[in-house]
């Protein structure tokens, strides 16, 4: 019986895998898995039902790499970290010239480059694949951000496509850019996630801690938001997360929850590649840093012990402005928030010469991975218009945007500020924008001191060449 | 001729290291020097006066181990980097068993650590040592830093004690810990006296845009404050640079300095060190972001181009209040921005085994360095009586600074924030503390949405055993 030849390979049966393998088969697309243990691979067939007609499970690795058509794509979709790299060891003396390993986990883009570099002259090639979504996002469509060479992501691209989440049709899946594109900009993602569930995790610390409303109220105005300007998936389930209600006490759900935020490692990534590239990420770091303080449950009971809960200010009279202006500063946070994000992978496309498209980013954003949203569809518009534009908060449309909502912004941060309500990532996007707006900024002063103490000299305002003060070195003979 | 050999050597006659070398010899300490080029040596000993009679200038490498008592420590002061694995490598085969190569420079810790380890089977051993001060303390007594194995700090121990800085007859050095324990303290200290440089740069640039007072009137308050619970060598700095006169036209000079800050990686070191060991340092990431967005100095113009500057809000109406408000928030940030940097110290400590001692740290930081201050004293005091305390902040010294000035701080966090005024640093600080002190936070909606869109899981207030939300996995059910 000759069989027909699968399109493309996946390892690594665990629910990611097995639901793009599901994702995969259902678009039409002949599969080959394989997983570690064959009792896996025998139960996903037998669970997979119709679409078991377009899966072939392999027991062997020799039949998995036979049942792909060459050159064969191979998902690799397991742990990231030293697993994958013993995976590939496993796999390469079965491949042939052209056959392409595609790690899909969340690996970090320097591994990714060091297993491109790896295999150049083995004459396999590697794509790494970031895949956004979840598990839902995996079975039903997710946001694919490829990294390799061209004629690799040729070979996958029907099927990937077929498979990525659609946005109005449009594909939510793209080639990046060589080695290490594709994790990157994974990585970039989900640093921006971390930054947007930081600020609304903020927004709803001040209606529960200043307004003193409920879950279910709180869950009643994410509701409204989210037919408006910040319309989005991250708002849409804090709606629903916040009116749901615990199956065992009936409480809201959220308030049953530990306040403590675990953290995987992508923003922390993000935060390091954005202070390696010289970049201001500041609403990241804050969003890390967030994290990170939330953990430390602990101290933080045992700090208020201590200090005690300042306590809120007085409630704004007009509580609907108040409500619009909370609505309206988190947009423009998010707008810093956004800009910093893409800043990031700007300066990175340079460094490591990927000419990432920027507006091809945040198309194939618009649907499928955590932060889809209407406003990714406003940023593809600013960036198709002016794709080299320094910052997206200079863009027309969201200079006007950024214009309509910093005052809100502000009064937004200064009342939690006067009423002890943590705002780090609202206020780190209000001075970003303060500072970024300001041609005449401080560091005048910064630049003195590092010549009083170290005289490291300093640029002129008349650009006259003399490039220090009258301190002397040191200071000496001031 | 038998010559009375030196205690110890130094190569690399830069500027610091030819000041540390004639500090040295001015302590009553036989030194030899060498230096790449010949000419140099000879011309720094021509210019070493009555401290020549010290000093043993030497051509050629085998001169200059020679005239070193054994075993010979030997500082090498050059440029960090490659330079410095070079000269290594140079020295090598001229020493013998037990001889000291002692890195004087801004060496990243991590390359600290190799370099100590790469020596280990060969019989010498290795020193990280920072030094702060500028070149001024170099000359007349910097904080000394030391990492490496403590019987070769013994050996130099004499040395560095005698050409440190002096609190009230406190010697500032002290041996810290193994290899890269002192080249990370180092790093540290730079990250704190970014974040040090970037909030007196904030409430510089209130003074000057929201009070619209000149250089000099500035100048005055900081030199008030010096006298003050600021008093420190950064506030006094400021106090003279505000009020020096630029030569060529007369104006202020601060006035005359471009407005865009450079930095040399210890700030960036920092904030990398801090996200990998897991601390919140966010004074540190505003101040490296601060220098970050200083530098982009033609896309700030542009951008006021498109957006103005928002006007102030209103002067206080009581100007000696506010300006005591600024003092109070001014300290309140530094807390947190020093909390922060000891908060990471102690991870460190944990995670390279290190044993770093937190109140010698704070004690060696009272004289000599960039950020030497009545406050560091203080802090001496808060950690010699509970050393293992989880946040200074919660010491009852520092408890009680914060609720003595965290009121001012939000007052003036609010007033920048309506303002327009970019406070990054000082929000920062304030952030820190309204989340260190709250000991129910938000971070249970971060749970929920994660748990909701990738079924992370979540850990419950009641402890019982039902760690997900009733969303089902992905939520499909919802």
């Amino acid at each position: 019986m000759v069989m027909q030849q699968a399109e493309i390979g996946l390892i690594g049966l665990g629910v990611m895998g097995s639901n793009l393998a599901l994702n995969i088969a259902e678009k039409g697309n002949r599969i080959a898995v394989f997983n570690r243990t064959p009792a896996r691979t025998h139960e996903f067939i037998g669970e997979a039902g119709d679409l078991a007609g377009n899966i072939i499970g392999c027991d062997t690795i020799e039949e998995f790499v036979a049942a792909i058509r060459p050159p064969r794509p191979i998902i690799i979709m397991i742990k990231a970290g030293d697993a994958v790299d013993q995976q590939m060891e496993l796999l390469k003396p079965h491949l042939s010239a052209n056959d392409i390993m595609i790690d899909a986990g969340n690996a970090n883009f320097r591994d990714t480059i060091r297993r491109f570099d790896n295999l150049k002259d083995s004459g396999l090639t590697f794509i790494g694949m970031g895949v956004s979504g979840g598990e839902e996002g995996a079975r039903h469509g997710p946001s694919i951000m490829v990294g390799g060479l061209e004629e690799s992501w040729k070979r996958v691209e029907k099927v990937l496509t077929s498979i990525s989440a659609k946005f109005n049709g449009d594909p939510c899946v793209a080639w990046l850019g060589n080695d290490g594109a594709g994790h990157f900009v994974k990585t970039i993602h989900n640093g921006i996630e971390y930054a947007d569930m930081q600020m609304i995790a903020e927004i709803y610390g001040i209606l529960r801690d200043g307004l003193g409303m409920s879950a279910s109220e709180i869950g009643d105005v994410f509701g409204q938001w989210n037919k408006g300007r910040l319309n989005s998936y991250l708002i849409e389930i804090s709606e629903k997360v916040l009116k749901a209600k615990d199956p065992i006490t009936g409480n809201p759900m959220v308030d049953v929850i530990v306040d403590a935020a675990g953290q995987k490692g992508t923003g922390k990534w993000s935060v390091i590649e954005a202070q390696n590239l010289g970049i201001a990420a500041t609403g990241i770091e804050a969003a890390v840093a967030g994290r990170v303080l939330s953990s430390q449950k602990q101290e933080r009971v045992a700090a208020e012990g201590i200090f005690g809960l300042p306590k809120p200010v007085e409630k704004p009279h007009d509580g609907m402005a108040f409500l619009a202006d909370l609505e309206s500063a988190l947009l423009a946070a998010k707008i810093a928030a956004y800009a910093q994000g893409f800043a990031v992978m700007a300066a990175a496309s340079k460094e490591f010469g990927w000419s990432l498209p920027m507006p091809t980013i945040a198309k194939i954003w618009r649907e499928g991975c955590i932060i889809r949203s209407q406003f990714l569809d406003e940023i593809t518009s600013a960036f198709t218009k002016d794709p080299d534009v320094a910052n997206l908060i200079v863009t027309p449309a969201f200079s006007k945007m950024v214009k309509d909502s910093d005052a809100a912004l502000r009064r937004v941060v200064s009342y939690a500020a006067l009423s002890g309500l943590p705002v780090p990532a609202l206020s780190s996007a209000l001075s970003y924008f303060d500072s970024y707006r300001r041609g005449r900024g401080t560091a005048n002063l910064i630049q003195a001191q590092r010549d009083f103490f170290g005289a490291h000299g300093f640029a002129r305002v008349d650009g006259k060449d003399y490039p220090h003060g009258p301190w002397g070195s040191g200071a000496a003979i001031y």
